[in-house]
This record gives structure tokens, C-alpha cells and sequence, in this order.
């Protein structure tokens, strides 16, 4: 991709009205842009990164055999009150007509989870043990009617989530595959660059048990977690109970922590509710063990940057950056400079290698190193008449520069994206 | 994908309470699983056909230089009103703590098109005619609240639009994409097996001009479409006009048709709201002139299947099909035969085919054919005893089957998918 094409572009101030690392960068980078309190778009550099981020959590879902489909956002009434959701504090409701605003007219709540929908459509397909177990999930747009909205792409009042839910027989089935889900997450978040601890948390309107969260322990964070480095032990604030930590010498430490997953064993709520039932071998009908397993993707997006920036801009993991590599031209006279800056374009993109491209000419040689480390890709690499032939590779988060070969340089790289 | 593993089941049953062919015949093959009236959730085979029908957009999207990005659902109140849209009666609207139903706790308005948050973010990116001309789209989900919705993926209240942006210096330049991306539109209705004619129209709430829609002549639509074979003049009943039609000695025909795609020459009506002005090389500034194009995949999807199907099931074009081959193993004591079946998946897997494998024990010959005529896959593939070691291959559209040794499934599959 060429910038001089981009639809973006960068900016040197920061935007008003955000007070976050990961707002504040992401839009001066052209990555998001906001449109009302906790509503962002996502520019195209921000959906690359968007979708890298999925494609990982895809793989992870698809290899603890989840089969992806595709719940909607409007949420008939009749499913939050068989549940007793409909009157959740953080549901948008919306109708028809409802310029007059007659509680009346209020049909939907817009999904902020699908436990409903998903118990209801699953009753056409579970019958018999034999049908289970099953797990399902979705990469879909989520609505919270959040009070305060300031944390950028940390709590958004629409975000994308990721959610897989889970169908046994019984308890030990379910809990074998929490583990597994476990398991998976800390694979994703791992690969996603995302150091987290898993904390007990309280159920809130999914279920009295304990809950598990994924938490990266910063400043940015809206919760709070109470852990212990010694023995691993970890809960969210509301749920703390230091006797729980007794056996071991270690020290709590309290710390500010972003959410970025959360895993729920539901049981039977859900599938009671929705008439969810299925046969055992005898014929007789049980209700069906449900689970229920959360990521946020564009939360997750937000993390990575209060987790990798510097004073300059954005370090993006190779995983999830837009483009593997951004090569520079610096403006030359002398045509063998851009000759030699086309040709490690092409070679490259012909080797699959995803390069951002910065062939602009007004910018200055300053400008665009401002630009390479704002955006954050993880290669920089430089044409100038003082490289050629040669390039000057530098990685985003290294203080030197080497100088290489287009075959040097295309090994490495590679090697690396 | 083992059809033994798989979260869906086929129904014999056509839903209750549908009227349309799409509706029934995805909903009996488990594709999609109504929510509520116009709402729909597309289950895993569904998600694969709207998959494949995004990737022909992106293609052809991409291709006519379009930067893909994201924008999100719930468009704040002062975009709406800037274009004096707010009260526009699909719009659906919401806000938070609406319990009560106060008109003033109206904050959004979800979105069902969007203008107004494309123009305003542009003004961040668009400043100088060196800036233009530029094209963005996303793929994304609509709300729109219809009154009647009876159509399947026809007529959602929830549904999938891509929706393309441009922007222009002058009139000039717009006119010269619009062709531009007709010609995309027409490529890409091709692709997905669509035989569209082009109809001019009213632009409703966009524009005073003529627009144009994509129909697919088909009695499920709900549009009406007065048209000539002869010349190729077509209009919408809305705007038809016979004065328009007196050069040609054909006859006007009119029928039912279904509107998959439409574009709009917007002029200047958003670019003047939200200010999103350019200078000219002498300095002056003008608004942009803007252009809109929409494709609603998940109709298209609800299209395709009202023009491919017959009293057996759905008959899905090879680029939009969920899996290239249906493999069906036919119950057997003989080892051997079981054998011949997992071999002949290993292999198409192996060439990068996407194949539905039914390895279900239970099930009858009569049951999986008549699932495989249901679901609509190109190519049925059985390995019984009667076939084995060749394999009996049949396209979905044909009466004959023949018997293939693998090499010779392999070659005519991978040509055709």
C-alpha cells in the first residue's frame, strides 16, 4: 500500500477530550476516529490491526472446535424477560416509532452478550446426549449503555466482541472444557502480546459463581485485582477476600488491570429458561450445562497500546501489526534512489511480505520518521542516496539501524511476519 | 468439516410463519435461524456463504481503489439532525436510561446508512484537490426499522450492507467513478450468480438526481421495475416515466424485482453540512462531491437462493457456495468402503477443497441425499459399495452421475472451485 494513496493521515495534535494513551495515539495515527463518547470508527489501518487480532482468536476458537456463526444485534424483548434481562441497566432499548417515547414501543435491547439468543437457537439442534457437546461462537458488534466513556477503545458503549458459549451434559463435561477454553485464551492473549492474570471475579448477571478474568495488570485499567506473584492467586477487587490467600508467604499486591477476557461457567440458568433439554441414554430429559466465553477484540486492540508505545508512538507485536514492514523513500534527485526504493516495494509484496509504502514526496526525511514511529510497524526501512544500494533496516523497538541487501533484508523479514 | 461434528441439523419442516422461499428454504437447511420478524442469525453454513459473497465485494471493492474501514452502529443525534435526517422513519433510536421513555434520552439513531459520519471524518483526511479523488467502504451491519418484514434475507431489520464513499473536486470526476464503479457492480452481481438490469430511481432521502438500482427480476422482490429488452431502459415504478421510453420500439415489460445494489450521486448535500471543504490550487475552497454505493450482501444472499433452488433445495452458484463438494459415505459393514470415503476427504483437503464430509452413522442414503440436495453443495461425491474404489460424482444442477477414480475428482473439483 502507498501512503500517497492512504485515506488517512497523521496528526501532531493530540485530539480533544481524551485522556487515554491508547485514544490519544490510535487517532493521531489514523488508526481510529471517534464519533460520539465511546463510539469509534475504525480507519482502514485500524481494521488491519482489527482483523489480525480475529484471525488469531479464529484459529485459537476453531481449534478448541468452535464453529463460527453470527447473532444479530436487536434482541427481541420476549428473550430478555424470559431471562429477566430486559431491565440490565447497561441495554439500549429501541422500537419502532418511538419519537413519542412510549415505554411501550421499546421491542429490542441491542446485544451486549447472546446467551438468549444462542439457548434458543440451539434447542433446534440438541436433543440427545448424543448432540453434545457442542461449542459455538461469534465475532459481532456489542452495545453497553456505559455511564462514563473515557477510557478510548478500553470501554467502548459499542465494541466487537468475541463470544463462544459452550453446551454439556453435565458439570465435569463443562469444566473439562473450561480448562481447554483456559488454555486457549492464554494462547491468544500470549500471541496478541498481552502478559495477563487469570482472577477470580464475581458472575454479575450471569451466574453466582465465580468467574474468571483475563486482566493485563495497568494503569489504564478500569478494574482493580488484588494478586499474589508467588502463588498466582488473583482476584478482582469486588470479590476479594484475603482469607482465600492464606497458605501462602507471598504478598498482595493491588493494581489497576484492563479486562480483556473473562470466562463464565452459566450451568442451567439459560437453558432452563429456554426450554434447552436433552436426552439421556435412558430417554429421560435434562436441562443442558452451558458455558460462556468472552474477548474483547477492539479492548484487546486498546491493551496492546498502553502495553506498547513509547514517547514517540506505537510499538506494535509482529502479530498484529497493520503491515509487517514501512519502507521510506527519502526524496532524492537522483532517480536511482527511487528506482532502488520501487524495487524493494515490489520485491516484498511479491514475496507476500505486507509493506506500507511511503512514496510521498512533499513530506521531509523528519516527517516521515515521526510518521514511521507514531504508526509503529514493526520494521522501518529506509532508501536514501546514503543507503543505496543498500537499505537501512531498524526495527521500531531497536536503537540501531543495520544496513542490508534486498536479499538480506527480504530473509529477515520474512523470517519474522 | 465432519457433517457428524457439525453444531446444525436439517429440517424436513419448513419454519413457521415464513412466506418466501429464502426464508424457508436457509432456515430447513440450518443456514439461518429467525429471531424475530426480519431479524436473522446466520448459523455456520450461513456465515460461510456471506463470507464468500464478501470476498467477491472486497475484490471488487479493492480493486476500484476502495480502503476498506469500519464505522460503528450507533450514530450520535447531531449527525443526524446536521443533515437533517433525525426524523427519517426507519431510523431506529435509542439512548440510555430510555425506560422511562423520555423523547430527550434519545441520543442515537442506529445506523442505516452513513453519510454523515463518512463526510465528517473526512474532513480530518481531505483538505486539498492533491487529496482527491478517494473511495472508502465498509462492510457492515444496518438497522432499519420496516414495518413489515416478511421477506427473509430479503427485507432485514438487522442486515449486512457494504457500503462504498467517494469524493471528488468536481462533477466530472464523480461521474467518471460512478461508471467506474457500475462497472464493479456489474462484475460483482456476475460473480454471485445475479442477472441484474439497472434501473434509474428516486434517490429518497440522498438525493434529488436519479440514482440507480441493481434488480434482479424475480417475483419474491417487493420492488416493481417497468423495463425494456430491446433498448435496456429501466426505471422504478416510483419515477417511471413511458414519455422517457419513446425512442425504442420494444415494450415496456414490468415485474416484480429484487434491489441487491443501488448508487447515489450525492453531490455536495453532506460535504456542505459537515464542512468538508477542499482548496483548489489557487487557494479557494469548494465542497467535496460525493458518491454512495450500496450492496446489501445478506439480500444477496436471500437473491441468490430465490433464483437457484428447485422443489429439492437450494442450488448455490460454485463462488458463493458454502463447500465446494458434499462427500457422502454411504453406511456400509465392509471396511473398505469407509475407508475409500476418509481418503477421499484426506485428499480434497489436502488440494485446499472445502469439503462437508457426511460420515454420520445413523442416517439413511435417502436422508443424506436428500440433505445434499437441501443444502445445495456443487458437487455430491458418494463412496458406497456400489462405488468403491471410484467415487460417484454429480453436480447439484445435473440428472447424471459419474464414477471417478480420485485423480479424476480431484482435476474436475479443483477447476471448479
Amino acid at each position: 500500500m502507498r501512503q500517497s494513496d492512504f485515506f488517512t493521515k497523521t496528526s501532531k495534535i493530540a485530539p480533544e477530550g481524551e485522556e487515554v494513551i491508547n485514544a490519544k495515539l490510535l487517532t493521531r495515527a489514523g488508526f481510529i476516529a471517534k464519533s460520539s463518547a465511546g463510539v469509534y470508527s475504525l480507519l482502514p489501518l485500524g481494521l488491519r490491526v482489527l482483523n489480525r487480532v480475529n484471525a488469531v482468536i479464529r484459529e485459537e476458537m476453531n481449534a478448541i472446535g468452535g464453529e463460527e456463526l453470527l447473532m444479530p444485534a436487536l434482541i427481541d424483548k420476549k428473550y430478555w424477560e424470559k431471562s429477566d434481562r430486559w431491565k440490565t441497566e447497561v441495554v439500549y432499548r429501541t422500537g419502532r416509532g418511538l419519537e413519542d417515547g412510549k415505554a411501550h414501543d421499546f421491542e429490542y435491547g441491542l446485544g451486549w452478550t447472546h446467551e438468549e439468543v444462542i439457548a434458543s437457537i440451539a434447542r433446534n439442534f440438541i436433543q440427545s446426549y448424543k448432540d453434545l457437546p457442542k461449542a459455538v461462537y461469534q465475532i459481532q458488534t456489542k452495545f453497553r449503555a456505559e455511564v462514563r466513556s473515557q477510557g478510548g477503545l478500553l470501554r467502548g458503549r459499542e465494541f466487537v466482541m468475541k463470544d463462544l458459549y459452550s453446551f454439556h451434559t453435565d458439570i465435569a463435561d463443562l469444566n473439562r472444557y473450561y480448562d481447554v477454553a483456559m488454555k486457549a485464551y492464554e494462547r491468544i492473549f500470549k500471541r496478541l502480546g498481552l502478559k495477563t492474570i487469570v482472577a477470580e471475579a464475581s458472575g454479575g448477571a450471569f451466574t453466582k459463581e465465580y468467574t474468571h478474568e483475563f486482566q493485563v495488570i495497568n494503569p489504564a485499567g478500569e478494574d482493580t485485582v488484588h494478586y499474589c506473584r508467588t502463588c498466582g492467586f488473583a482476584q478482582n477487587k469486588e470479590v476479594f477476600d484475603a482469607t482465600r490467600h492464606k497458605n501462602c508467604r507471598g504478598t498482595i499486591e493491588v493494581a489497576r488491570a484492563i479486562e480483556v477476557g473473562n470466562i463464565f461457567r452459566l450451568g442451567t440458568k439459560f437453558s432452563e429458561a429456554f426450554g434447552l433439554l436433552y436426552a439421556d441414554e435412558a430417554g429421560a430429559k435434562h436441562p443442558v450445562v452451558m458455558g460462556s466465553y468472552g474477548i474483547g477484540p477492539t479492548r484487546a486492540m486498546g491493551a496492546i497500546v498502553e502495553e506498547h508505545h513509547d514517547e514517540r508512538g506505537i510499538l506494535w507485536p509482529f502479530t498484529v501489526a497493520p503491515f509487517a514492514a514501512h519502507l521510506i523513500y527519502l526524496s532524492s534527485p537522483k532517480p536511482n534512489v527511487k528506482t532502488a526504493a520501487d524495487r524493494a516495494y515490489a520485491s516484498l509484496q511479491k514475496v507476500g511480505v505486507e509493506v506500507l509504502y511511503d512514496d510521498r514526496k512533499e513530506a521531509s526525511a523528519g516527517e516521515k520518521f515521526a510518521d514511521a514511529d507514531l504508526l509503529g510497524i514493526p520494521y522501518r526501512l529506509v532508501v536514501s542516496e546514503k543507503t543505496v544500494p543498500k537499505v537501512e533496516v531498524k526495527q521500531r523497538d531497536a536503537k540501531d539501524a543495520k544496513l542490508m541487501s534486498d536479499r538480506e533484508l527480504l530473509k529477515l523479514v520474512i523470517s519474522n511476519s
